[in-house]
């Protein structure tokens, strides 16, 4: 039954020795995300013994200032784990270092030495660069030029999101990263693909056997994917508004949700093979309207909204926004993916700030039964569906026709679901655990790789021109905050005949 | 999206005015079931007032007298519902009649007369053959020389189970009954065809689009259908040994359940359809092995069992049975249907009395994953199942494989399940209640053709013939009370490297 040659093959999954060193330790994500998902994965007993990490920033910290900042920023955690902490807090130093300063990496490079004979750390490292994206190609370059990734084997960096604004210059970053190292050293990350049910979408589709027949255009009508969130701009605006929905949520996250959804079987699963399926499937995909993008994009705006308790400021009052803004802070669109496998299956994808819940979900509809053998409540059995739900109330939910009981053959809808949290328990964050791990790990499945990111920003292109040489004519639909999005955004699906799910 | 040509033409369910008239009326069945599921529709306001009960039997009970034997077999029912009762019992009557004597059928004829003159029930009759089944084909053979079938309109006969002991006995009793009638004037019971969960294997492959295409050979590898019984023989050791489990539960139960599993789609839903559908999947099916069925079936007899507290006769011990008895109270067998969708998908099925539960349930099992991608406990993910639970815990169950929480890419088993009960409440009783009604609208859906009968009388003869005529060769098994039959059945699933589930 099992396969015996693939019995036993599976590597290790330990971390080597090795100092992760984190540019930009002084900014947010450091002390929200990373310190404190470094910390879970020590408490997990997942980093070796000979583990070190160095964080660096402009600011003229010492190793203790550094463990001080981060223990106040995660004072419960640290309380609750004091001891351990403080064996953790060991390996955490600190030095200044300017990216740009040539100096300053030669400095670098002398402290990883001595943390390499402290913390027998065997010159292996992982760089994060948790900067402004604009220092991306040049702080590589200057790791690159300092001869610190020069061992494929011993050195990778990971970059944060945004990777690239647009197509050419996502072209242009991957051309100076990868001038710097190999492609297998470059970790773009995507903290979505850290999600255990993003993750899940793979094993439900090739660890089953029932839904690969059926994960077809033969098969689904439509698939709509969204992610939704509660908050609005919040601190944010100064990134934001060089930003928007599009290049924030979709071009990463949703497309990453799409490429897993829709990508084919990989013959293996290794990096390359799953990597290879989807920019293979990113680069089959195209706006449904390419040519007059308007019939298949809508752009919206939060506007106020809120209870007279607690009143929400519209996009254009937030502090640091424009007042004349024309940022979206909402996108719906459909798509389509030119293959044998999804050939006419809309693929509609929304995301927004200010709606109404926080959720994310991909949501599978599948054909109507060709024949209505029995009567259903409104006319004929509602369409399966198969919602992906991946957060939160993480887990997966069917919907299906059952016999509706008493006299005569009526059926109605029930659901089926199974919910991670009451199997396994609340799942972990938001996937840094994971990335963090796999980065170190040297294990790049879950990062992605220079042609899909390429592949979704071109898939955007169109999208994007518009909205920076004749934005009128994707005009940006106020909607008010808390509410589904713009009316635009329903009136697109109802010329589907559809509906946006609305959990 | 509905399709208007089918809306709106579906039959109002109303019953019409008429009389139902039980023959063995002081039978078991009639107060135990008959009597308690007719007043259940009459509580529900499904029988028209324009309704008599007549009992009939050879005993010489009065109107009043039956109603009091009726109304003591059901006090607490009847209490709680006193004033709808005496309503009810108001349209109940009695008539001595022995249908062997033809002047009774005469006197039967008038009372019925009057009956429809005092009830207005308009000469439509529903004649229930609740009698020995010696008595059916008599039966029915003295109620058309009486004339009381002669409009197929207005008449209809409920024969109850057995029908007929082996194929030539039941093509006999065919042919002595549709003399007697048109074939939608006769209504042969099981009562598994009542229960809402068998029903809704038909609503569950036909109202969706997800189970059909993956309901065939290319991703089925096995069918398991059970009917698992806690109880003894109980009372019934006379009928018991003249019938045993492959008379009593296979030919007709399972053998249904295992149709409806089974059939092609029916172009549309009405009697002849689907009965078409199911008689053609009987005629396709056969025995693993129709040479040596030794090599597919296995019979068994329980022992003594149970506990010290409560310790359990062994069949031959029971009052009533030959203590030599070589009834079987369990079988196992393996079939084939021999057609493009199931040909070498084997269907195990089995049932047995004093096993450990009480449960129905067909289990569909899926092909394993064709590459296993992924880590699983144990080797490789485990196979798909799709169980539909027929009784209790009405409902259907799927196991499926996700991502195990955690670092690395592992699967593990989960189930979703839908529970009749939670979503609908407690489907009602076992069927009588929607039987009743289907015969008295005439409404043959749930009741077996006669080419169904004879064709599940057929797929078992070669192993009726063998136990006939050198049981040696079919040898009965012994096994404990409350246990899950002999060590032989298991080594039946075994050979094909399978286990028959143990919920």
């Amino acid at each position: 039954m099992t396969n015996p040659l693939r019995v036993g093959l599976r590597q290790e999954r330990v971390i080597a020795p090795q100092c992760l060193v984190i540019f930009g330790a002084s900014g947010d994500l450091t002390h929200r995300k990373l310190v404190p998902a470094l910390f879970e994965l020590f408490l997990q007993r997942r980093l070796p013994s000979e583990f070190a990490l160095l964080g660096c920033a402009r600011r003229p910290w010492s190793d203790e200032e550094f463990r001080q900042k981060m223990a106040e920023a995660m004072t419960k955690t640290v309380n609750e784990n004091r001891v351990a902490w403080d064996q953790f807090a060991a390996g955490m130093f600190y030095e200044p270092v300017d990216l740009q300063q040539p100096e300053d990496l030669v400095k670098l490079g002398h402290r990883l030495d001595s943390i390499d004979r402290l913390r027998a750390t065997r010159s292996n490292r992982t760089f994060y660069l948790s900067v402004s994206p604009k220092f991306y190609g040049s702080g590589c370059r200057a790791l690159a030029d300092a001869g610190l990734l020069k061992d494929p084997q011993r050195s990778r960096v990971v970059i944060e999101k945004p990777f690239g604004r647009d197509y050419g210059s996502a072209q242009a970053l991957n051309r100076i990263v990868q001038s710097c190292g190999q492609e297998n050293q470059i970790f773009r990350i995507d903290h979505y693909l850290g999600k255990e049910t993003v993750q899940n979408i793979m094993v439900l589709r090739f660890a089953n056997t029932i839904f690969e027949p059926i994960w077809n255009r033969n098969y689904i009508s439509s698939v709509q994917i969204t992610a939704a969130e509660t908050v609005g701009v919040e601190e944010r605006a100064g990134y934001y508004e060089t930003s928007g929905a599009l290049r924030d949520m979709v071009q990463n996250h949703l497309t990453q949700m799409l490429a897993i959804t829709a990508m084919e079987t990989p013959g293996r699963f290794d990096p390359e093979a799953i990597r290879s399926e989807k920019a293979k499937v990113l680069q089959a995909a195209r706006l449904a309207d390419e040519n007059e993008p308007w019939n298949c994009c809508i752009r919206g705006q939060y506007g106020p909204g809120g209870t007279q308790e607690n009143p929400l400021a519209g996009y254009r009052q937030e502090p640091g926004v424009d007042p004349n803004s024309t940022t979206e802070t909402y996108v719906a669109m459909k798509l389509f993916i030119d293959n044998w496998r999804w050939q006419g299956v809309p693929f509609y994808v929304r995301t927004g700030k200010r709606l109404p819940k926080r959720l994310s979900e991909v949501v599978l509809t599948f054909r109507e039964a060709p024949v209505h053998l029995f009567d259903a409540a409104g006319g004929g059995p509602t369409a399966n569906q198969l919602i992906l739900r991946i957060q939160p109330d993480e887990g997966a939910e069917f919907r299906f026709e059952v016999k509706s009981p008493g006299s005569g053959m009526r059926s109605r809808p029930v659901e089926m679901e199974f919910s991670y949290d009451e199997s396994f328990g609340e799942p972990s964050d938001e996937g840094y655990v994971r990335l963090l791990a796999d980065a170190m790990l040297g294990d790049p499945t879950l990062f992605t790789r220079s042609d899909e990111v390429e592949a979704a920003w071109r898939l955007y292109t169109p999208l994007l021109e518009l909205i920076e040489d004749s934005p009128w004519q994707l005009p940006i639909h106020p909607y008010e905050s808390r509410t589904w999005g713009p009316a635009a955004s329903d009136a697109l699906m109802a010329r589907d005949g559809l509906l946006w799910r609305r959990p």
